[in-house]
């Protein structure tokens, strides 16, 4: 029994099973393939730009720091478990996006001439996409969980993300550049309902370890800015080529830097004395750019995005002041990072506001090829009207709730058996637990210095 | 009057006005509007290779990078700080992108058919250059100003800065592909000129605060770091397709290298025991970049972009040695980040690089075509001569300076009414009047491990 | 003699040499200069694609933060040598890649019409893979050398670099994308040697400055992370256009990420406890991208780079726990940072990798045109077959084992001279030798707030 909460055997076992699953399944797809120079000559394509590598890879690096840095430091905000925050978040990526190529290659890029999953940089941005889900879920069990439950967390959590994102993907047919059902708000309640299940009555005992200290604080901006800068190419970055991205990236942009405002504004209004909560410029700040997720390849027009923004910040913040203290007291779930001001409520106000903005297009606004075009009014779904799109958007969102509470549930009742190592409640948030800490010896003893620090000196 | 000063009725006041103007005003351009298809099949262009997101954006993201993280990071060295540094930063380049969106746009987006600015990724990259004019000036007033008056430095500023961009650029003809003069000329002097306005002669009972501890100099060579990097991408970014932002790329590359091993053999031959003073390595390193930003896109020769950073190296950390002192104690210019070193004289030198190299342009250098196309001698300015060129570049410096002055003390003089709760004399340099700081309990009460930090350690 | 160890002297005397031979030497290639106008409109190439910028720029500026960023904060984690980790790395750096452009483009981009060496983007990318080499031959000297023995190290590195290069990529028609010899096998094997030349027996003296603190190994995971997420661009950075790129990049991300997994079981397992040490997570996940550098463009297979990953992590992992105190105490070689079990060990399994993956290469794998494009069977070798090739790139191995060794220790022997002002045994890790180190006043002197911190409160 031992060995199933041990992290080692759990790291050696999966990640071997991960080698035989790959071995199995996994190939390069026709870009990446050395094949590729003899298909360009038989389909006469005279230079590469074709296959250009660039075309996608930018975007999919600019995520790749989103998911490692961008989340990794958002967590470190806790004065004892910087470790804990970057360093599982670390681990879980890194584990999480080798299931999730496999979980989605068998969904979306199976080829069933030869039962082998084909990927290429699209499916790394799709796995990286994935992880985040599970990411922000650790937001909410942050410095509760032992490093086998966030990993079973993980994998679950891949699991249900890679089915629901097909139902609301491809079955329903709902439209979801940046993820705000598919990404934000499952991730989201997932965490939460994990949370939820694994409730610490007593978790007041680790109170001491429970807020920033200075530099923390600092750090976890690091984490903030580089999710905040990189969002545009988020939500750009599976958009299709053309006008899609261009318009994904503008609104995301501008939606972001509203929310800033209205973060500072609800934060000092609702301080002591005026001031700013570090906790709602290192969290509210994002909520724009998860509620423009969804409509951000639409004509949700740029004054759009500034109001998505703008209610976002607000309620977001609000979110941090209330809803947390709330939830924590009446509804028995403790939410670390707050994911539910961040990411469940962004998400879905991101949900409805696609569901909205799909409903209203209209041909003038976005003239018939680009209407089709936009909306992937193609081969199925060729007599699909905008109005019948909303409701497809609004069914997406269900789905993705679904999935969230319902999966959340379930993996919440494995989490709780007593076989996991999981912290004591006098032992949570802090890296001692699980980590090798240096001693904080903050007097270095000085050595008396008679000025010679140099060996010869006076050569 | 307490509305005018307090920091949210601003915040949502100003959102709500950009809200407004973006939706009378604000556009996508044609390359991010849905009917980007229809014009591309009316237009017979077979691939969306044309519209292709990737010939801007990865700049547009490196930049983006510089003025959240960069300038943010750079600005975290004081040790109590850094949480304005940063966060404020935030704050005013998020306002400061939507109202130089709008400015900008004004000027040189605006669609004369329907009275609309059409916007696009270039002008993202824009209106991020147009920040960075900004948070120069936030260097110079660092610590000592109150966040709303940040922000109405920022409307001033943007403001300022787009009609001054528009007469150097568009009247006067004068090339500046990294904004030596439109952006680092202007934005510090237009800070300093703020400074020298808002003087306090009791600021040294903040002195305590003035400083910074071993890992705050750690956090700003984050931002220099980054500012450093992506300089390349700075000067590059809005350069014409082609050889053009090729070779701004490597002249930037070039005079930064050479600025690092100058600033550090200054800052050692200066200072006792021939130690190195962490602030130089933080910001002079950076003044080749700077200076060589007018310049950069012209044929400055590997060679030339050395020389221009070789000397920029030592100019810059001679001024924090001498000048910055002798600019606090005599030209009461209290000058926080030594922007004056790092962004006034290598912008002004870079004016003059760019006078020079632009007068001294020759067919036989450059080629005929490759004369007109670099200079774009087009049009109205098809009878441009080099030589003429280059007053008109030494006619661009002029005009920042003038408008920087001018601006800075116009603005200054706003700043000073006794209405924007500006910190104390004795309270600057400290988060504690504007954020919420956490407690710094050096010693977290540990409490006792009987060695079983983890519930069902001997399931 | 003083001069000759004098920073100050250094730098600006080498920066003058540079500035001189760059005169002499170096020019804008074709892409980057004025005359491309001209040659494209000679050539009818009607669009600027064929010469954008944006086809390896992404990569430089991806690399260009791994040598900056990355290593400049993986070695941020000693308690007191961040100053020198961070500040000495930008050093070295910068004078190396003016350095590099040279003796890589005397071998490489020389044009024999005019004796020029035309520089572009790509020259900037190896320049930056040619400091790689000394940045990480550096760790394994980390805080035991003055600047100044810095400096000399890579100037002889680079040129050792430079000439290796040569062989092994031309001469012997070794493929190395990523740099497992060429690069890793060579620094690391280079920075040991020189280690070795200078063991210090007495090195215990300075036990109380030789580790880490909490916060900083929080900054070395910046270091770490940005070198994890970037390093599938460094492998595939300087790949061939078209499916080389891709392949480069997938086979990378998938090798790291295995990594990661092997290196938490391991170090998790060898510790009390199973807990988990900063040292191992910092460094041991990276080895999977060093192993997979040289295959990394062949058809290693998804499942082939997960094993390279799988292994390294293991290996790599057990070198800090076993074998680097073994070195120091039986072989006399202290290694700061552990570059033998990060660069050492796993850049030679890359190569024996590349080695065994390219002899195994087949046509019905590969196909025809496939195994030509990929092993470049063109021209001089266009009777090459895998074989052969596994055997020149095993000759490749030991010209780097042999360049670095050798020239280590020759290098070695000049820097044992008495005259280079390294630090006495006492003083090694320690920021003070060479820094002005801000005092750590933990205890801000806090002044009396009557909640008066901002003027005129009560306007």
């Amino acid at each position: 029994l031992a060995a199933i909460r041990s992290l080692p055997a759990v790291c050696i076992v999966w990640q071997t099973a991960m080698i035989i699953l790959f071995g199995v399944f996994i190939r390069y797809n026709e870009e990446a393939d050395t094949h590729w120079v003899e298909h360009r000559h038989t389909k006469n394509i005279s230079s590469d730009i074709e296959n250009d590598f660039y075309y996608r890879y930018p975007s999919f690096q600019d995520v790749h720091v989103m998911i490692f840095v961008g989340f990794g430091f958002l967590m470190t905000f806790l004065k004892r478990y910087s470790f804990g925050a970057v360093g599982f978040n670390f681990l879980i990526a890194a584990f999480g996006l080798q299931w999730a190529l496999l979980m989605q290659g068998w969904f979306h890029s199976l080829d069933y001439t030869d039962g082998k999953i084909k990927i290429g940089v699209e499916n790394m941005i799709n796995a990286d996409f994935c992880v985040a889900g599970c990411l922000i879920a650790y937001g909410a069990v942050l410095g509760k969980v032992s490093a086998v439950q966030l990993l079973v967390m993980t994998l679950f959590g891949v699991t249900l993300f890679a089915v629901e994102e097909y139902i609301i993907l491809n079955v329903i047919h709902a439209r979801d550049a940046g993820g705000s059902m598919v990404i934000h708000t499952f991730g989201a309640y997932y965490g939460l309902s994990i949370s939820w299940m694994l409730y610490r009555p007593n978790l007041d005992q680790s109170d001491r370890l429970h807020g920033s200290v200075y530099h923390s604080d600092v750090f976890a901006m690091i984490g903030t800015l580089f999710l905040w800068m990189f969002w545009p190419s988020f939500n750009s970055a599976i958009t299709d080529h053309g006008d899609g991205q261009h318009r994904a990236a503008i609104n995301t942009y501008l939606a972001l830097a509203a929310t800033v405002l209205t973060t500072v504004a609800i934060s000092s209004l609702f301080q002591k004395h005026g001031k700013l909560d570090m906790v709602h410029i290192q969290n509210a700040t994002l909520a724009g750019g998860v509620a423009v997720g969804t409509a951000a390849e639409f004509m949700l027009m740029p004054y759009g995005a500034l109001i998505v923004g703008f209610c976002c910040g607000i309620i977001s913040t609000l979110g941090y002041v209330y809803l947390s203290p709330f939830m924590e007291k009446y509804l028995k779930i403790q939410d670390t990072c707050g994911i539910h001001n961040l990411h469940a409520m962004p998400g879905v106000i991101g949900g409805i506001v696609g569901a909205i903005t799909a409903a209203s297009a209209t041909e003038s606004v976005y003239g018939v090829e680009g209407l089709i075009n936009t909306f992937d009014f193609k081969e199925d779904f060729k007599d699909m009207v905008p109005s019948r799109q909303g409701g497809h958007q609004a069914a997406g969102l269900c789905v993705a709730l679904c999935f969230a509470v319902g999966g959340g549930i379930a993996v919440g009742c494995i989490l709780r058996l007593p076989i996991w190592g999981d912290p004591a409640d006098d032992n949570c948030f802090d890296d001692e637990t699980y980590w090798e800490v240096p001693d904080e010896e903050e007097d270095v003893p000085p050595i008396l210095h008679y000025n010679n620090h140099m060996r010869n000196k006076d050569v």
